[in-house]
């Protein structure tokens, strides 16, 4: 067929005996529509028999006009960095549900055709960049498109932390912690720690508490484009760490500051043209269906 | 002096003593300025001795350059209607204590002089308008600042309805009602019902459910542009009501549609300079102040 | 059959027809086992054909042994009142989907049988008695089995009262109300409301604030024997109101109290002997099930 | 003075300067009354001038006839265990502000002295003991005053394990983890989780969940003498930990049983006789004042 994608990226879960049997159906379909796909090196061993080339996720990424995502919101949210570093836009099949980004499911590779062919949404998701400063010195920095989390050390502890919005004081917080999310985050662990749902086009950012000694704080929805500082108190006796979409820890020595601010560059997130965001919310929360 | 704003129109609270005090302080302050002050009618009565002209509330708008309103923010929110209907700038001076949107306490009338020499921050507050539409018959239709809010009938009731937001179709909910509220309504009653901030300059409505029967409902937070419809259905027993502000009614029969949208016009907030409102939030919610 | 119980009162909702359905195949099925029926002169109505003696809510009450309440959890709640004022146990048959006190499912007739013969769980749930006092006087008083909640005036108001345990003060709260509900009434009104769920078997009541002005409000679960005394405020400029599993009002008017304790008989609740209480709250709740 | 508690062991918090000052006072002021004092090893560096005989934790609460502990709520707590396995009481004198447990102020040794005089509240206040169970070995356990919390291992990660309460399987979560709590701790961490106030007097555990995926999960209050057992998922990934009253953790690897049943003996909280319970809620979380 003619694709209006030439090259496909395909990466998938390993180590999950479902996710390798979609893998294998789906290149041999789109093989059989003669597309150019490569194989991602970390989902490779899960497929026994292929003849596709095999690259490491940079490479992938540099060289794919489109990533094909098998597995959950979380596979995903793995794929969405170099995804962005490399202007790659991303397609999400899910392993039997519906997730919120992965909304193609295993039986519909039908979907995936039309897509190829042109018929497609694309949704631009923002990301937070998010750099400890301690001492004038960067000592790390990550990308999230779902949030940015400063959590307790491996001690349990509550940490004493000041919470600036564009250079102005907003409060001090004594809690576990603090979830900065996305409108995508905002219905993954955000939701789970009491924020609300924000709509993916709006160009939000939510402050969420973690556990706040102070129990009048409520989450706070601020503009994208706003800048959140968090100055770690060197009066705390334990030391936090900051988790982006909570697979990379990063050190918050006391005194130290982490910047949170919106990305450059935005993930290309595409969905077939059914796509409809309340449908997901519908169904993996269980909300009331429309009345007879 | 040399006012920025000619003709100044006097709102107050009546029935207050403080108050009354407090207005009559400000006529002889602004007074001694040789400053135009007129009277609202309703303020009037509570002022035993002055000689300024009283006007009812849509004359007194239609002639001032500026309302200042001395109360709570209840009353500024009884006016704001009025003074976006004519295009007048709103301050407000609290009796006690900082209000979200009277900053500026009774024995700091320096700061309205201030204000006066034309050194202030003007912002923009939008306003939601409801409409209850049944048979393709308008019904009643309202402002609002704070919040648009369907509660049960003078009966406690659950009422069932569905919600959709620019047509989309969003969940139908079995609850005491659902709150749709502005930035500067989501600290008042949508906060007390669970809805988080939203930032002043944030372009969003936001959607709290009341007392929903399915326990995963959660707030939602759309941009300010978007349309919300709420279907009361005809399987109901008992009629709802609207409130906007919490101070009107209007009846939304079994079968009824309510659409809320954001009014054309905005409020024109008066704020002093050293406006701060995150200091607002601390001081209404307790929140910790900065770290030694 | 040789029945435990001698004479059985049917109640069952009006104006459904698959209720309907459901008592009329109840009634044959019981008079097949040559049982001596009794219909409750409010549901007769919904039956075309049947020969029973049709009794007025109370005389049933008095004559059964036990009383099969056919309709959802709101019919139960209904006659439970009548039911603990004659010491008659009740038995709940949901009509299609399990409810937190009617646990049998209508094509399960024969766990009627097996209860009839003898085998079944007891299970005693207590109601709480509210009565309004006014200038010495007692305005009026009634029980519920699920929660007592001081509600808003038919006019929307926040009100101002004092909450007292055991004589001892607790609080003041400015909010819409408050719910003091049973452990029967924890997965009710009070569950929407944000309070925790409280076991059947846990002497315990809870206060729910029903959005407070005060957000570091939380629900406060006290003993089962202690009294809650609700002051309303003079202040108030509108009176709100109490309604007892929300079907009947009573006025509070400024300056009077409410006493809310627990009534002095129980509710006599027959459950098959598989009842599991947690299995009902995973099904209406949608929990979690067992793990592979 | 002839105090009814003949020796007493003064317990306090090292490295707090006005923490050692109240301690040095309250040594000359029970010292002027005659009575005999004991000072614990690991807060004797605290004080540089004293004569008082020094003696490790356990040796104190052995000899001691009454502990008196300066500091907050963590200090106490941390000394709950000793005093409850040697049957010790336990009065806590707080270094500024009120605390739930600590609750004479320290410019009031003067109520100190009424207390030692006999005149006094003595409440009873139970613990809760976890064990942690693999493969039949029990892999160890501790004691809680105020909860047992089951926590994500050191990388952030959520964690799938089933709740047994009474060997009745209750519900499979994925989450953070979960809060097991008595009243004594539902004023603290569980608090800040979103659990309820549990009144000291309720014999109640409440279990809280932390961040749980599944949006419909709520606390749950049970009888004291109720059983609770948390099994972890062998399908996790990383391994969580329990960590009692915060201060220490036991490993839970996959596949193991948490226990958690309250403890045999209670811990012996001295009052001064105008103790109130509803001011130390009104004063920590600023509810409001009796109305005028």
């Amino acid at each position: 067929m003619n694709s209006q994608f030439k090259t496909l990226g395909i990466v998938g879960r390993h180590r999950n005996q479902q996710a390798a049997e979609t893998l294998q159906e789906l290149i041999q379909y789109l093989s059989a529509l003669n597309l150019n796909c490569l194989l991602d090196s970390e989902t490779a061993p899960a497929i026994p028999n292929h003849d596709l080339q095999v690259l490491s996720r940079p490479e992938l990424c540099q060289k794919a006009d489109l990533l094909i995502v098998i597995g959950g919101d979380g596979n995903l949210l793995h794929t969405a960095r170099d995804a962005v570093y490399h202007h790659v836009p991303v397609l999400g099949i899910n392993r039997g549900r519906l997730g919120f980004l992965t909304d193609i499911l295993p039986n519909r590779f039908d979907k995936i055709k039309t897509i190829l062919e042109g018929d497609y949404i694309l949704e631009k998701r923002f990301l937070l960049e998010a750099s400890v400063i301690h001492q004038d010195r960067v000592l790390g920095s990550d990308l999230a498109l779902n949030e940015v989390a400063l959590i307790p050390s491996s001690v349990p502890h509550m940490t004493e932390f000041e919470i600036y919005i564009n250079n102005q004081f907003v409060c001090s917080q004594d809690s576990d912690g603090v979830i900065i999310a996305t409108p995508t985050g905002s219905t993954a662990y955000a939701l789970s720690g009491g924020g609300p749902i924000l709509h993916p086009k709006l160009d939000a950012i939510v402050i969420v508490p973690m556990f706040p000694h102070t129990l009048s704080m409520r989450p706070i929805v601020i503009e994208g484009n706003q800048t959140v500082d968090i100055f770690i108190s060197k009066n705390n006796t334990a030391q936090p760490r900051l988790a982006c979409d909570s697979h990379q820890l990063i050190e918050t020595p006391l005194g130290s500051r982490i910047q949170i601010k919106k990305f450059k560059q935005h993930l290309d997130l595409i969905h077939p043209t059914d796509y409809d965001y309340y449908e997901s919310l519908r169904s993996k929360l269980q909300w009331g269906r429309k009345l007879s």
